[in-house]
């Protein structure tokens, strides 16, 4: 134990290593892997697993260390106070939010320490932003989960799944006072925050509060993300300013969705199988942001562990190295040569996967939705905006009525 | 120890269950979801995780427990000799068949005295009988596999993914040595066996070798899979005999693949995700497994651990009792109640998920696609399947002529 | 005038040319192309545009001819008298039937002999047939159609569009009183007729009743109307029985329609466009009806004169000939060769059409319907046809409820 | 013929229509009609129709009065000098350009006499331009052919299909000579001109030109073409200038095209079925331009009688009467009421119709299509351009390289 705490001390820290210029692959999507493995609730969307299932948390670190993850962020998404009393009592025993960070902390020291990995300690948008949009109040929260991360020690801090820069900023001001570096993601699209401040100012407000690394996470498709992060990229360079960029999507398609992003699918969030990234669209992705300067690069919800080594299978040849993960996958299907089948051989080759058009097996099914939310009438969202006037009846006439 | 070993005994068995009335709930698919988290190598899909590996297998095991699964099968896949050292060198350290099947036998074991559920071991097809066709040689493969299985005493056996009926009919024979009840299934569609032996006929077979409980698995869709099972339920009635019925079908739709399953789908096995399954598909396939007569029900390769909760919640009216997973998801998506977003909070209701047609977001693709092997043309079957006659070179190029 | 009369006399009959192996091309819809062009309304359905506007039809027979049409249909489709009072008054003033029969004869005679086509006079199932199912009144209406047809000296007769083949064999019955050639096709698929009778037993009955063509036509797209027609030669063969096959399918793709054909399709009539046929789908039929032995190859709704063409063309090598139109027309696009873009020239060869997979340009829209109708539960269908008991109200109501 | 020269005199103009705020209706695309009819070459597209198959021009014309055009443009596309001569010696006897417009402006005079509508003569863009970029010879092209218009004393004379402004701008001011109204078409899309002059700017560069009406046809779907016309509408308030608008855009869903438009799809011109739009969609598109402030409305390539119709219906309520060919078409298929399966009769009403999707039936096809051309790469596109040194193997190999 001794031993290990010593390691971490000595492992090089996120701001030298991508000032170096290495590439630093992140991990993938806590809440949704783990809503599938039976751990979280969708909707709430809160980490309590960290606390009740530990297991079921280590186990999915591991498999993304294993993957190529050189980050393992934190499982503490949505693990605000204010968030975790807002889930109600559907939790039997009441679990502190304090707890509910720790035991994230621990969980990714533990992990981190078998490989080669970082810490980061992460914050997201809070409930209370929303309702009264008091400054201290908002900060006093960040501040609360800034202190576990402090007293565990966590490598750095990332400000991630902000809708509005004003609230991010906040985040990044309060993470600063810790003295680690921070990185700050925000989940929006090239149309900017759901203030209508685009990419590129939102970088550059980012960077001033403090942040030493931005980009976006999540609502998004590989895509368009990197669209975002482009804007992003834009805004600094025409601000003189400088950072390093990240990118974590989601490991869906979604080229259909509006500026509130996947939120606003029909199919959010139990229909999105067919949406589901393949391997070669990640190795694709991983390819089309490392051209475009982003030395970040991990993803979102939906990102399974076979996603992230995608990235880091992609970008072997840059980096130097496989993954543990890739003891069990050939470069380009090339495990496939050992089928049994030669029409199945005749695909263990990199032109088939790279061409391959995949069928969705759903001849009733359209290839795009209409989004609800931002996708909807002006009238019919500021109606729904009302909360106290809109009753969920109401709400479903109206989408009965305007939809298609 | 000695009371968890105690428990084991006073285990209710499968088939007092089945006799009983009593639903019982299979798992998922193991070789597909841990090459996903990264411990499966696609192409050979052999099960040496068990012992390079064994937190991962547990973790999974201890998953589908959780969402409802009544059985474990020991995960030993395609795990009889002669399938391990076809492998080849890919394995560092050569892990010897008797350590893989013990080690398989182990774990579940010690995940199903977590709860209520049943280990149960199992054959697949062997290499043996492509190649020789020599009975007392793939009889001899099988018994190897049932020894370890009786040395740890597992619950009941199961013979699985057999595309000849006739070497089903052996694995059975040999697993009836042991006295313990046989379950067989087979990986074929309603066009029978690779020798043209319709379901029904096959389930007669396998009855009178011995099988308490037949059925398919692997290589069709649910919708399928039951049209299979069906003719197997025909075939049984009009032979005058009994048995109980078993699916445990893909988690991808298939509409579009011919005699040999999923395989011969181009996109087999590396661009399958926009076939995978909703948890809503799940619960119409368990209601018509159920309306069927099926009492075993449960999944193959695709099924995660949330699509077997998708079965126990479908059936818990029947069964009085939901899963533990359970407390972490909705009936019908009700948790999105508790959804920031005021349209989202508009789908928590049933109506909503059981007629959405989810999209694909992938514009450039098709909902069907033509397959290869048992779909192409009888040819350029029959000079594929004259082995040594054909380059991976002609292959390529047969197939890039005839495919559209 | 006299020398045509001649000509029509020495033209070589249908049962000539078929005997000695000819290919006879029929000609396409002309409901459908007359609805679109302005002179028929869909839902009636009926040809008083040969009285009230001439020279509509007279051009669109005169497009088929030069697309290489050996047959012109009289365009007395749903002409009967009974069929022509149940339109109602949307007629400004009233249309003897026997005037639009006549005009049709006379309008399709006079095209006839701008080229070396055969004029054939062609009745349909009635209204009678559905409601009082009296043999003597049924035929009493055909025959009223078979006089005109004698008085106008058509070449050979048609009985065409039939669901039942009880009514199909009355109609033959009367139109062999004639003398002349009878050719008789069901607008069926491989399920049979409306009553359950297989497309082999219709046949059969066809050709006792003095049909010596037989086939299908209309109700499906031409795979589907092949594998019909596969069933009628198979089910002549077994009774030892020797007749011509024809073919006239829709120009619309119909995989997923039900045993009623097109009509249960959600796009059934206005919505079809997506359906369409190309001229390359039409080659390929040509190609398949004619390896299947069919020698009357021709098309119905949704066959406009460029697909006829296609069939002229596709068999040019077998005819040794050319049609007219195909002057305005290169081989597998070869006229492309002088397309101002050099990408778009790159598209003038046989392979490129070949092999295109056209897109939609649909997003939001599925590639397969499910069917109302026969589509529709037991139990819906039971109710709909309790006509009197069913208002309009019920029945949209019963649709809301199933459809999805 | 003396009163309907008369009659002809007396016709209100087109801009005193337009100036008094009526809605004029267009008419469709003569060259993919009558290409499918059997009268055009593909590729070439020149109109030699006009003299060796008048009435079928004459039936053509007769059909877009019918369904409601309050104008007929000469059938003149593509009958510069220039291009009747490229098309090389397919054409048997050489039919002089002078004949070929004439004939043109005949036939339209003769049928827009069968009512109220106006004759335009139109040009379109020059192979000169292309190939030489000399004024002086463009502007001789275009005044042969005004020669003619005026010598047949058109009505007012439509400069259209030019991908270039500058090449219109020299039409218009060719065409303004002749002292006769003049309407500008371009066919763009919103990205501007082939030399990258935006929209906005064609639009005030056409006016000032002389243009009284300006907007765009061809090459792109209604909505495409309605976001383009916005964009002029945009550009001339900007420069205070005024000018009616006008939209004539394809019949063919194309969501998925480039800058060049449909010529660049995959599907050009012999596979684009399934993009054709629905009388619906017609008028979706009829009843958004209007309220975009167009009161020039027609179609192009794609548009059959039965589109113009679906304006004309769509407007009805505006202009106070229904087209001639509405007495074969209720309103919203309500003439299906009159249908014998009780199912299609659920189907005459609006809200069923406005909001189907229709499916296409293709399920082995996708939705979207990626265009070549002017959607290919630069440097791909570079070489093509060049092309002497590119001959068609080279460029075949490029496309197979890239495309997918």
């Amino acid at each position: 134990m001794q031993i290990k705490q010593c390691l971490q001390h000595i492992k090089i820290g996120i701001l030298e290593r991508l000032d170096a210029g290495e590439i630093v692959i992140g991990d993938g999507g806590f809440v949704f892997a783990l809503e599938k493995r039976g751990y979280v609730k969708a909707g709430p969307w809160t980490p309590e697993a960290t606390v009740e299932h530990p297991e079921a948390v280590r186990q999915l670190h591991r498999e993304f260390l294993r993957a190529g993850s050189n980050v393992l962020q934190t499982f503490t998404f949505y693990a605000s106070e204010d968030k975790l009393e807002n889930r109600g009592n559907y939790v039997a025993e009441k679990i502190s939010c304090q707890k509910v960070n720790e035991a994230a902390c621990d969980i990714a020291r533990e992990v981190a320490n078998e490989g080669d990995a970082l810490v980061a300690g992460g914050v997201s948008q809070t409930p209370s932003y929303l309702s009264c949009k008091d400054k201290a109040e908002v900060k006093a929260a960040f501040r609360k989960q800034l202190d576990v991360f402090m007293k565990k020690n966590v490598d750095f801090l990332i400000a991630e799944y902000f809708e509005h820069v004003e609230e991010a900023v906040w985040a990044v001001e309060v993470l600063k006072e810790s003295g680690k570096p921070v990185a700050a993601t925000m989940c929006i699209g090239p149309e900017g925050d759901m203030h209508g401040v685009p990419p590129g100012q939102c970088a550059v407000q980012l960077v001033k509060a403090g942040a030493s690394i931005v980009g976006v996470n999540c609502h998004f498709d590989p895509d368009t993300s990197l669209e975002t992060v482009k804007l992003m990229k834009e805004g600094l360079q025409a601000a003189k300013m400088k950072a390093h960029l990240m990118s974590q999507p989601l490991a869906f398609h979604t080229p259909d969705c509006g500026k509130q992003g996947f939120i606003d699918l029909p199919e959010f969030p139990f229909g999105l199988e067919p949406r589901i990234v393949t391997r070669w669209d990640i190795q694709k992705y991983a390819r089309k942001a490392y051209d475009l300067g982003i030395r970040y690069i991990g993803g979102c919800c939906g990102f399974e562990p076979y996603h992230v080594r995608a990235i880091a299978e992609e970008l072997a040849p840059e980096r130097g190295f496989l993954p543990e993960a890739s003891e069990k996958h050939g470069s380009w299907g090339d495990s496939l040569s050992m089928h049994t089948k030669p029409w199945v051989r005749a695909r263990a080759r990199k032109e088939y996967w790279e061409n391959l058009k995949p069928a969705s097996g759903r001849p009733y099914c359209p290839s795009m939705s209409k989004p609800d939310g931002w996708g909807v009438t002006k009238g019919a969202r500021e109606l729904m905006q009302q909360k106290e006037a809109t009753s969920e009846q109401q709400l479903k006439e109206l989408f009965q009525k305007q939809k298609f």
